[in-house]
This record gives structure tokens, sequence and C-alpha cells, in this order.
């Protein structure tokens, strides 16, 4: 790492490995509010999205580069918080702040987050590798995310600490890292859309269906007591940032990785068909329904 | 390239050679006006600015990434013609748009451009490698870019063609290899901010002092017929990209660089002061006055 202070950033991508780039936008009113989001859940969700990004990969993050448009009147100190939630997460996973941009905006807070990270050469875990016949699996559990969105909407006043899925979501990097070094993914995406929505990128790259089973995935559980929220939110809703990825059956799936529970929800199909099948095995259709219904903007 | 569809973008970098990353926002009412610039010009204009950085390290550019945040109400035809102009110059330097992001602005369109490049390792050309006795020259000639802005502020409509420093600014990528290929330079940066205030980046990224001499600054012409600019546009005004360079006097530094003038305008000196010398001998103090005097916004 060096260049800080001059017209580029330097980054040493170790050798036989290839560079990953990934940009994400967060927008006031559309990714948060200053009313529910303090100014350091905003900067960790923002590096979130990024790193998230790079663990889908099962890529190593190395830097990340944040563009700033933040309007006039903006107290220094919600900036300051900003960074220091940004950089927390940012020195949890090792990550150098290494440049960035700042403007003035005309309405809202805008970020753009740009991480860099590195992978062996040929070794990317793309969303085209699914085959006939591998398992179907997440990370953690889903729909955590959306569902506390879903109270915020309604109005409630949440404790951080109850809702850390939404709050402080960790990207799954070192799980992203192992399923790559041990050859076990053979494609992968994170949740950032919902799970109806990525599985349908998954298949869509990889030329094949796919079969759910609704019982089998996993819900997360939020509040204090704590609950399990409604399948439909571990189906449609966005943000979990948990990892989706498909293993060939020959492959043995550990149940937990790097600490994070390991979960089989369906198969890889033949065909186009996305069905999901209910407890009395009843199928229907999976749409992506994905994020847009769970937008602050409602 | 590869990644088309993916989560991150996968870049091969050349081996021996390390990865270049630069970030610039291009912000509707700061860094353009739809009423004076086309979406075309704004879309080269956005890719410039990072094609510029790339070549003041003496880099090769690889990769650009865009995020865009849009008003819900811009015309699809507008995107379309932005897209139209960075492209044109993406494909003019072999630049891959490699991804991306969109979302919804709640006010003015806003560009985030990141460009990837490559330079041998070791070899990136810093602001920090200036030592005093070393001449100062630039690319190209200066002040087109802000006297041009200085007339549109004033009320008066252009013809883009006989203001193309503005409109059209071609990023020295080709110049900025060659000071690296033939380890001309010594320390090197674009013109962005305006002379005084990049030269004063040289001199504090490299603990030295400067001296220009007025009468030795290429000055742009602009219009139809052709004029030059005044002297202050040339040592203030910002956004031409022309690149700034300095050279051990042992260095035979030629008259042009794949095409474009070169320019001695003086010498790096001890100390921390920067001075202008008028035509008759008379010196002043050289204050980084820079681009904020020519925003948009006055």
């Amino acid at each position: 790492m060096a260049g800080i202070g001059d017209d580029c950033a330097i980054l040493r991508i170790p050798a036989g490995h290839e560079a990953l780039v990934t940009t994400d936008l967060s927008l006031e009113g559309i990714h948060f509010r200053r009313e529910w989001h303090s100014p350091e859940v905003v900067g960790h969700r923002c590096l979130t999205r990024g790193l998230s990004d790079i663990a889908a990969m099962g890529g190593e993050p190395i830097a990340a580069f944040l563009s700033l448009a933040l309007p006039r009147n903006l107290p220094q100190g919600w900036v300051d918080q900003f960074l220091k939630g940004l950089l927390k997460l940012a020195e949890t996973f090792h990550v150098t702040l290494a440049g960035g941009d700042t403007a003035e905006s005309r309405a809202g807070i805008l970020a753009d987050i740009v991480v860099v990270g590195s992978v062996p050469r040929g070794q990317a875990i793309r969303r085209s590798g699914a085959r006939p016949g591998d398992r179907i699996y997440v990370t953690g559990r889903l729909g955590g995310s959306a569902a506390t969105l879903k109270l915020l909407l309604s109005g409630r006043k949440l404790r951080p600490a109850d809702f850390q899925g939404h709050f402080h979501p960790l990207p799954r990097v070192e799980a992203g890292r192992i399923l790559r070094k041990k050859r076990i993914a053979s494609a992968m995406i994170d949740i950032s859309d919902g799970l109806s929505t990525d599985l349908a990128h998954i298949c869509e790259e990889s030329g094949v269906g796919a079969e759910v089973l609704a019982e089998a995935i996993p819900l997360a559980s939020i509040g204090k007591p704590a609950c399990a929220v409604d399948l439909n939110f571990a189906l449609h809703g966005g943000e979990d940032y948990e990892l989706l990825f498909t293993a060939p059956r020959s492959k043995r799936v550990p149940s937990r990785i790097a600490g994070v529970p390991i979960t089989q929800i369906g198969q890889i199909r033949r065909g186009k068909h996305i069905s999901i099948l209910d407890p009395m095995a009843v199928r229907s259709e999976l749409r992506p329904q994905g994020w847009e219904h769970f937008r602050l903007r409602q």
C-alpha cells in the first residue's frame, strides 16, 4: 500500500493472484435514514456491502476507497462517527482505507464504496458454476435485516443491540475464503437483494433451475425476547449479507464454517424453473421479488 | 477481464506490476451544468478525470467502474448519451467499463468514476520525488478550461468545437507512460486543481520549494478566432488535465512527447517557498489559489 497523497493509490496484488473490484452506492433515503441509523451504523453497513461482494468471490479484501457527497449543513460529528464505524470494520478485516473523493451534495448523503481484493488466479467463485444435482446452501440465518426494516417503517423504536443483523451485519469473508480454498463451492453470491433474487442470479448465470425446501430455510431471530422472522422476509428480504452457494453432491460440506452455521436449502435442477416446496410438499414457483419490496421509500 | 454478472469484476494485473486505483466524483452544479454541458461531454469529462490520474503516475489504464445516482425524472436519452461519451473515450484508451452501481438521487446527477490501472512494480511516478535543482515542466497549454468556464458563467453561448480543452480534454496517458518508461520524470501530478495548487502538492510531498517563470508558462488559446487566455487562468484555473512534472537537470527532455508540446516553466529549489518571477524579474509568492475560485457555484 502506497500512494496516499498521490494521484492514485498503489496496491500490490499478491503474485499469482487476480484483482477483484466492487463498487456500491449507499444513499440517504434509499439505503438508510438518519433518524433510524446512527452515523456509525451507516459507515459499518456501507463497507459491509463492499466486503460482502469480495466474500462472495472467495476473495481476500485489500483496500477500500470512499467517495462521499455531503450536504453543506451536515455536522462534522456525523462524518467523524460515520468514518469511525467504517474504519472499525475495516480494521477487523485488515483493510486499508486507501483513498477516495469528497464533494458537496445538493440533497442527502451519498457514499460510494469501492473495495479491491485479490484471489488466486482462476479460483474466484463465480455465479456461473452451478450444475444440476449440486446442493444449495446458505450461511447463517435469513430475513433479519428486512424484518427489522419493517419494524422501523412501522414506527417502532429499536435497540440496535437486539437487531445486529440489520444494524451491524458482518460480511462472511472468512467463510467465503474457506469455501474457495477447500474448493467446496461451485457457484456463490452474497444475499444482498434477497434469496429469491440472488438464487435467480445464480440460476441465470449457470443456465440451470433450482428447487428450494421452505422448511429448510434458516430463519433469523430478532428482538428481545428473540423471535423468528416470517418466511417471506427470509425469501425476499435483502441486506442479510449471508452467502448463498452451491456444491457438488460429492463434496462434504461442514455444518459450520468459520463459526457460521451452514444449511442446505435445496438442489440445483435442469431447466430454468425455480420452485419452492412447502411443508406439505406442494410446489410453487419462487419468483424473484427481492429487495425492491422492502425499500425504505415505500 | 471477467466477472461481469458477478459480485466483483476480476482483473488481471500484468506480472511484475502493481495496481493503481483512483476515484473521482462528478456532481451536477459543481463539476458540470446540464445547460452548458451536453451529456456526451459530461461522460467524456467524467472519465478524463480518472484516466488523467492514471497518466499522472505513468500508469496504463485497464478498467473503469461507474457509479451513477440519477434523479427519477432524468430522461433515459441523457443517460444513453452520457454513456456514449464515456465509452467513446474508454475505447480510445482501451479501457473496459467493468462494473458499477446505480441508484436514485434526490437532487442532481452524481457520477463516481473509478479507474484501475497498472504500473511496473516500484516505477510509479510519485509526487514526492522532486529534488532541488530539478527542472519543472508542463505538457500542453494551460488555463483553457477555466477561461472557458468564465465565459460560460458570463452567459456566453459557446460552440464546443472551439473550446475543446474544456469540453473534450484528453488525458495525457501516452505522455505519462513515456515519461515513466524513459525514466525522465522525478515527480509528477496532473493539473486538475490549477498549476499553483498542484505544484504546491508536489513541493509539499517532496519537501522542496520552487521558482516559476511567468513568461515561460504556455497559455492556452481558446475560441474562434483563437485568443490566448489570461495568465491567471493558467496559474490558478483547474481541469486542464495536463501533466506537471519535474526532471533532473541531467535528463534530456524532448520538446514534444507523444505529440504533446513540453515546456520548462521553472526549477525546484531548496526550502518551502514557491515563487513566481514576472517578466521584469520581480519575484512574488505563488500562493495556491487553485480551482475553488473557478467553481461553477460562485
